[in-house]
């Protein structure tokens, strides 16, 4: 008897995190030895809630509409797994997998998600249940220990430099009017997306001036010097921060709730972008604009990376093609065999070092200073938001679905 | 002896108004009565400062990609003329005109462009000046008086909706978590931008729940009992909020420095979504996301409406006609026929009527609560949300242009 796949995804959406899902789906599906495609309704809470959609049933048409539809396309949510393996929640997790004959589980997420994915990979061996669990790793942050970048990353970088583009086009057009345009991303510990802002250029010259990470101490009075002596020959100087950034003792700079904390421990951020333009208006000048991508840097498919949608669709499919050759515990890694021409391979990857390592960017890809980016940088990074993905509209909108429509009316009634 | 064309732009930058500038380029180019094309830099004050451009010496490569570049090519001002005709600026203006020749100039901008431009061409006549002066309009906020609606409105229409979506896909991934999303746009005291967020839909329902605009009033109380009746029946609530929402006695209901105003009375506005959303956590529920896609809504080129972009391009074109017919203090105005299909004529409307009178969406078009919009509203905005303009890339992205680039290297090294 042929054995069930099912599909899960957790954690924050990226722009191209349905590609990977359809890469798994298509390569299941093409394989001819399994029987349904399940997904699970919000990630390992659809699965301990025994919410599932039949996959197998949704038409093709949605399918290859869901492909490069933004956000979490199977639904997602933010659960640990309790680290003892006699918790009530794996006892039901695998009633759930053999109730549904599930002999394959692919979890799309990042750190957070490769843990679950882990722990379920070594309770199925602990206790001798015959189910492949692989992990296809997605976060625009980029910080997954093991492998050259994620996908998501790509897209993220790339809208996030056609913003910056954009608005630095903007803000030039007022030749008589010095401005200080200060940007934020995300970034919790990694600096990556305030770093790819460094491939934005003008005739070879890079359009960000000053780039803040938290791989190095941030100072507000270093960071208001750079900004002056910037002002002093250019009309405009354009800063990029990561929401991250921490004082030399380690601490994050800003949390705009200091007091809150996620279930991960993690703290929630955002609006430095704000708090250092008052800065500089206090200090040094009064026009000062803020540019803060906000959720869009994780969600605008409409602006994703061809390379990284492509990237995404590989790395769901392989992780269904390690489970056929017999592998588990594994997530889809990539390894770059070299820049240019740029040449990946995607190979397997233990779970384990995934899980809880967060990769930061190496020292020696940022300047002296700490407020740029090296040529490291760079060749690394231009290679991932090469391409465009040309989108269907309808209406003059992208044409994006929703997988389980019935379902959603249900929880959402707007929608 | 042919005349010379002069063209300027002035006021915020949209992502369609070089499309504007290269419409009237091209129609003088191809008249055959004019010599040379000149542009000034940064508007009037580029004309003040005799600091103009020979477009006609640019590449025709360059001038191709300007068109589909964001922000003010030409490069923007904010300038007042005064009101008494005996000030030296009126004197030194046409002794530029003179210097260069200049029998036509075109004015590419918003309410106070056209004021510039109405200013112009009445000193011109009471002066016996052989010039014929024209406007072009443009605006993201669609507010000029006299024409169906302004060039830029569209693209920004369509980027507004199409971040909307996205943002709102993102926002649904968690279907166990009720959230509450705010989104704040641009729009002093005609909320036309925050209105387009209607169009956006899933199945033929309206995605954003809630709409709130400078032409109803706008109380806290009835905004959070909003939201919350929304949210006894959904888990997502999507509000968007103009910046220039205003209390009943018709004052602005938030500025975030509410001692300064730019030189034509303005006060400056924004930060709006995030004081909501502290109310909403204080009284409501804690997640609530924000949104502001800020200065990117005006120049986000990369989502430029088609029908918004071709119709710029013919406002410029028309300008530069109506003066080869002796027409000289008017605008190109849009005049619509139908809207399905959908129809417009461009017609010269007079400038001082569009100078300094703002249009305001017809009270018939929001509904009675003053918290969305009726269909008459979506009938008339959604075809300029039509159409997808394909942009070359670069490196990975778009590939835009500076007309100038030895001059902007002077005064901005950085670019």
């Amino acid at each position: 008897m042929k054995k069930n796949v099912l599909l899960a995804q957790s954690g924050g959406p990226t722009a191209v995190i349905n590609s990977s899902i359809i890469g798994a789906y298509d390569a299941a599906k093409a394989s001819g030895v399994v029987d349904r495609i399940y997904s699970a309704v919000g990630g390992i809470e659809g699965v301990l809630n025994e919410n599932l959609i039949d996959l197998t049933d949704v038409s093709d048409e949605k399918i290859r509409k869901l492909r490069y539809t933004p956000s979490s396309g199977l639904f997602s949510c933010r659960h640990v797994l309790p680290n003892d393996f006699n918790d009530e929640e794996y006892r039901r997790i695998f009633e759930v997998f053999e109730e549904h004959n599930i002999g394959y589980f692919f979890y799309n997420g990042g750190n957070d998600s490769m843990d679950t994915a882990d722990k379920l990979n070594r309770y199925a061996k602990l206790n001798g249940y015959d189910i492949k669990v692989n992990g296809i790793p997605k976060t625009i942050d980029n910080d997954l220990f093991g492998t050259d970048h994620c996908p998501g990353f790509g897209s993220a970088a790339k809208y996030i430099n056609t913003t910056l583009c954009e608005c630095a086009f903007d803000t030039f057009s007022y030749p008589n009017s010095k401005t200080v345009i200060i940007m934020e991303t995300m970034g919790r510990n990694a600096g990556w997306l305030a770093a790819s802002a460094c491939l934005a250029q003008y005739n070879s010259k890079q359009i960000a001036d000053l780039i803040y990470l938290p791989e190095t101490a941030f100072d507000m009075d270093s960071f208001l010097s750079d900004i002056s002596n910037k002002l002093d020959n250019q009309t405009m100087v354009f800063a990029v921060v990561s929401e991250g950034v921490r004082n030399a003792d380690g601490k994050p700079y800003f949390s705009s709730s200091k007091n809150t904390q996620d279930k991960f421990g993690h703290h929630q951020l955002g609006g430095l972008a704000s708090v250092l333009a008052e800065e500089v208006k206090k200090n040094i000048i009064k026009r000062v604009k803020t540019v803060n991508p906000d959720i869009s840097q994780r969600c605008a498919s409409h602006m994703m990376s061809k390379t990284d949608y492509e990237e995404a669709y590989l790395a769901g499919a392989k992780a269904f093609e390690f489970a056929m050759d017999g592998i588990s515990g594994v997530m889809s890694a990539f390894e770059r065999k070299s820049n240019s021409p740029y040449i990946i391979d995607i190979v397997p990857a233990p779970l384990e070092k995934a899980a809880n390592t967060e990769k930061t960017i190496p020292r020696d890809w940022i300047n002296a200073k700490g407020n740029n980016l090296t040529n490291k940088f760079k060749d690394y990074a231009l290679p991932l938001i090469q391409g465009e993905v040309l989108l269907p509209y309808s209406k003059g909108l992208p044409d994006y679905v929703v997988l389980d429509e019935d379902r959603i009316q249900k929880k959402l009634p707007n929608l």
